[in-house]
């Protein structure tokens, strides 16, 4: 299993874990939010997912990247739009945003090797 | 002279001051890449002046995202979209983002006043 | 008018203008999400003001400083416990947090001051 | 060894190594003020370590996160009680914060297991 | 007054209020290895005030930035020096950091113009 | 292969890969701008390599704390100028940094252990 696979398997079990039955109905919220968030609105989804991307990468967290890099090829933007996008973060968020740069690469890698299989 | 309007005067002229002859090229530098990342590329400039604000309100920041926000109307997004993508960045960096929000509030309606007042 | 007077007009007004009808769906949730997040649950709603105190204070806000102050205040807790709960934010936020305390300090003398005169 | 286990003997180790004789004074004061910023005061030693796992969790550190539930689970607060702390967490830091609330839950299973255990 | 003699005067004000008699052990603490961690030690006081001031710039404090360009003009370093340490904080912490620099270089400036004052 | 060597080969690799012919010319720049950042100026490249230390620490990225170690110790400082100036950042910081003192300590172990191998 590479990174990916292990990510969406550890995210799917811990959000069942977080949002079993009972659980705090704020939290509960806090996702149902997320989930809207980028939904089609006065802006495209598309577009909001790279707002998710340019966001997660200034705030410096891999798995909002990673999350945000799956929608974002999912919604069909080029590796050239997503790096269009992430030198924004870069410019933003400066050379501290370097490593989460090389993370996101990869894991854009990861992805497009991940579609060719599936085409396969 | 409203808020506005002293940030573009502080603005323009610490810049100025900033930039004069004989000063830091590595900090130059970093105002050309600046201006470069917002231009039309794989993506469009009006696209990146929408991730420029979402970057700057996560990160908390108000007279950077008094700067996007004049780029944005600008660049004719309407308030409805602008209120989108605050979303965004409103669900994603959480209520410590409100003063901000309040903040961007009042600046796009100063914004608009202007508008309607240069259009009279 | 003190500043504190001046924050809750500005706060008043500018929420108004963020959840007048017809504004964002999303962003009215938010607010909604952040309102129950304080109320008496497993844990009392006066211990959860003084989570959002520190919370505010490690990250830095001004503006949620003040509104978790007047809350925490309300609330009945002395200046004794405040201090040593903005000691526990000092300590883990470091000495980039003491111009926050510094704000934190004479907040909590201005409400301090009102309490007297509204009891004078 | 689960992660648990291993991020204590890591800490304990590498605690060592920093204080060991000779090391800078100013980071062992900074260590004893650590400490000292959670012990009964003004208010209760337990209070206190609910105030540092939301510190934790707001400021996005995993390890800070692990100790301070560490300590609030000997201190006998309950996974409801946990949940409505990390809440308000939730709710100021955004979702930026939910890969941290994924590892949270998933260390307070570990250590409410790893304390059957001991009674079994 | 200019912004900086206000910034002395209410510094020194909030500070006496923080530290008076009586006031909490911990915090007063911090106080005192923030004023030892500046001293003379295996690094000058010199370069450790560069240091405050590139921390102070990437975490974006402007009361900070103040307070050690005050003490690194105290400490002999020409405006050079002074723009190549920011010019790192700017890169390392991207163009976020730019309203923080417009800041720090106006507070150079009113710094040199009360020197040449009081040489006059 | 121990951490230190790790991160060398990944970054190594991921570095060729974002600099590949053909890519992002912002993000081209914002990598020469970097490397000429703590070039000798003003300030020496080794006064440099320590601000870029304190930087990192401060913004808490373990990865830009192993890249500025590794620096810092070619450059020639001590085991005890290097305490001196994470005990800066460690003030300045809070105790959130002390994740990443444990890391920075262990870094500098294995690159002082790495250095007597090449010796002997």
């Amino acid at each position: 299993m590479n990174r990916i696979e292990q990510f969406r398997l550890y995210r799917d079990r811990m959000n069942k874990r977080i949002l079993e039955q009972g659980s705090h109905l704020g939290i509960k919220r806090v996702y149902n939010l997320d989930t809207n968030a980028y939904r089609d609105g006065a802006l495209s989804s598309q577009t909001k997912e790279l707002l998710g991307l340019v966001a997660s990468m200034v705030l410096r967290c891999n798995d909002c990247i990673d999350y945000h890099l799956i929608q974002c090829i999912e919604a069909g933007f080029t590796n050239e739009e997503l790096e269009d996008a992430m030198n924004v973060a870069l410019v933003v968020g400066g050379t501290i945003v370097i490593p989460h740069l090389r993370h996101a690469y990869e894991t854009i890698d990861l992805l497009r090797a991940e579609r060719s299989q599936q085409l396969a």
